[in-house]
């Protein structure tokens, strides 16, 4: 099921979910991931329910956001709920609905079943594809705002460079990164960032830890902003004085690949497709057993969403979408490498969003 | 199902969930939540799955996190998967378990029919209460942790009262707490901190923004630390320069609604009564409508965790779990007050592990 998206704009994207449901056959459908619910009507809580209905939406808060979700909601008539399942039940009794689509990867099992328990003979059908891409095309406003979170990391990435030197700690570096980023105007961090320095960096999600800097050490940094909501996530991995010839030349080589695969984005190719292009060439380099991760994801207001680049992937590419794409190399117990940045799908292929030089830089 | 809590240590925590796995004559049960994973075993990273068997335990993690998995999990095999659901399901195939329970409250919908789906007629058995309360029950060390939480954030707090006056915008209030939190040792900090002044404070949940605090403000500040994975929170409502006597008058009855709840929390008592005492008061006072949110919770590896204290709980307080205590009065439009402490339940009352005083302080 893909749906249609070919309508701009909150209201459009209401108007989206209801092309949906009536496809489906469904009467509502029930929202309960919170970046949905934000990109649907605008609330910016961190819980709550919404159910698009084909003439009505409910928005249902607990008693400390009523107040922000009538502030905040558009195109929804806010309920307060005291437990979340009996709200949601009686809007669709009230509503006199015979069925109702859920999100089968936004509901736990417990809520479920306490839902479907509580709804007696009335329908709960799992939806997952069907809705998993509602926010995977960004319209242009949403562009602007992953730029501006791009702007802010970025610039702060540049302002922390100065510090990396051998003898500072991987996370007073995270520290520092971070404080710049909010400092630059950022509402948050878009993850913990990450600061993985010497065998550490062999770690494709290491914590920044008490591990100094040391001359020789390749520094992966990875990191990122939310500006309204909307993610970043950029990855540098820099060489902290001189470093060695096989550093060198696989960091070579994760930049081949990661060109490779920013070549290979355009509107129609398969997400599979783009992993390939990079886990090939570093396959052919004799590399490909330490590419542990996929090659990319999509960024929102989600830091990672749909599309996924993974040879997993049965989905294509389309125009507007927001993608990292970010090889890396990981030799247990030595030292790794990975270059991210994010780029737009266009027809005719892509534009790079992130603006820093991906090239080797020495520091220190 | 109360599960025993006579074990200590990380190999007591193994031994009392086969406890209950024997109880509910399950031959394995699989846990998806990451805190429970880390209670269990030890590994930090952010997404993977134990199965805890009658002899065997497994803790599957994607390529990412083999290697941080290797060095950190005790008490599990660990396996690396492409794709988790068919991880589980041949790790529960190749043991010939004929059922097996799972978190139903931490596993999405969408993952639990794939498993159910792909494991054919082996019985998936949805627990909750059955491991609810897993980690309410702290031990020693646990403890100690979250004091070291505690003492970081707090400290952090009190470096900050100083520049709390007229002007200064909220954010760059949440920001320097944050930044001090770091800077004291957290590993992170445990929410995203609460900074909420004038009308904003009656927002239980405001986001801290650009409104600059002005001479009259209440400011609730509600902010916390992690340690080593563990989680403080408190909650100061502070006073810029004067306020109305109105507000000093509602900040006595939250402060001795406040006092009340901690007064009944002891061993043995029903966690809705705790909610009750403070709710009764407010009532007794006029203010009982404006108390939006439950009065507590517990707080351990995750900084909301079992149990509530809500009006809906059916659970009993239990010597070392650790729990928030904290009313708050909200008043739609004009202002709000929260006063929150932590403490940990004895036998014969409880201790409060929080240290700064809760008298209305003055600041600006």
């Amino acid at each position: 099921m893909v749906i249609k998206r070919d309508f701009k704009g909150a209201r459009g994207r209401i108007e989206r979910v209801r092309g949906t449901a009536a496809t489906l056959a469904l009467e509502a459908i029930l929202f309960l991931d919170m970046a949905n619910i934000r990109y649907l009507v605008g609330f910016t809580g961190s819980e709550g329910a919404l159910i698009v209905g084909e003439k009505n939406n409910y928005l249902l808060v607990d008693g400390r956001y009523t107040s922000q979700a009538r502030r905040e909601a558009h195109d929804a008539e806010v309920r307060e709920y005291r437990d979340k399942v009996e709200g949601i039940a009686s809007i669709i009794e009230g509503e006199g609905w015979k069925n109702c689509g859920i999100e089968s990867m936004a509901v736990t099992l417990r809520d479920y079943i306490k839902l479907r328990d509580r709804l007696g003979g009335r329908e709960l059908r799992c939806l997952a594809e069907e809705v998993a891409f509602l926010r995977a095309v960004k319209d242009a406003a949403e562009v602007d705002k992953v730029k501006e979170a791009i702007g802010i990391s970025s610039s702060a990435f540049l302002s922390v460079l100065a510090g990396l030197r051998p003898g500072v700690e991987e996370r007073d570096v995270a520290l520092e990164l971070e404080y710049q980023i909010r400092r630059g105007g950022a509402e948050n961090v878009s993850f913990e960032t990450i600061v993985a320095s010497g065998e550490n960096s062999a770690l494709p999600h290491a914590r920044p830890g008490r591990r100094r800097l040391e001359a020789g050490d390749l520094v992966v940094i990875d990191y990122g902003a939310v500006c309204e909501g909307y993610c970043s996530d950029e990855t540098c991995t820099v060489a902290v004085g001189d470093v060695s010839d096989r550093q060198r030349e696989v960091y070579g080589i994760v930049k081949e690949a990661h060109d490779r695969a920013i070549a290979a984005v355009r509107a129609g190719v398969a997400c599979s497709e783009v992993d390939r292009v990079a886990r090939d060439f570093l396959t052919e380099r004799g590399l490909g057993k330490h590419f542990s991760h996929g090659t990319g994801h999509g960024v929102g207001l989600r830091v990672h969403e749909e599309p996924r680049l993974s040879y997993l992937s049965k989905d294509r590419l389309e125009p507007g979408m927001i993608l990292t794409v970010e090889p890396g190399v990981y030799l247990p117990g030595s030292w790794g490498i990975r270059i991210e940045d994010m780029v737009i799908v266009e027809e005719e292929g892509c534009k790079v969003l992130t603006t820093i030089p991906k090239d080797l830089r020495v520091v220190g």
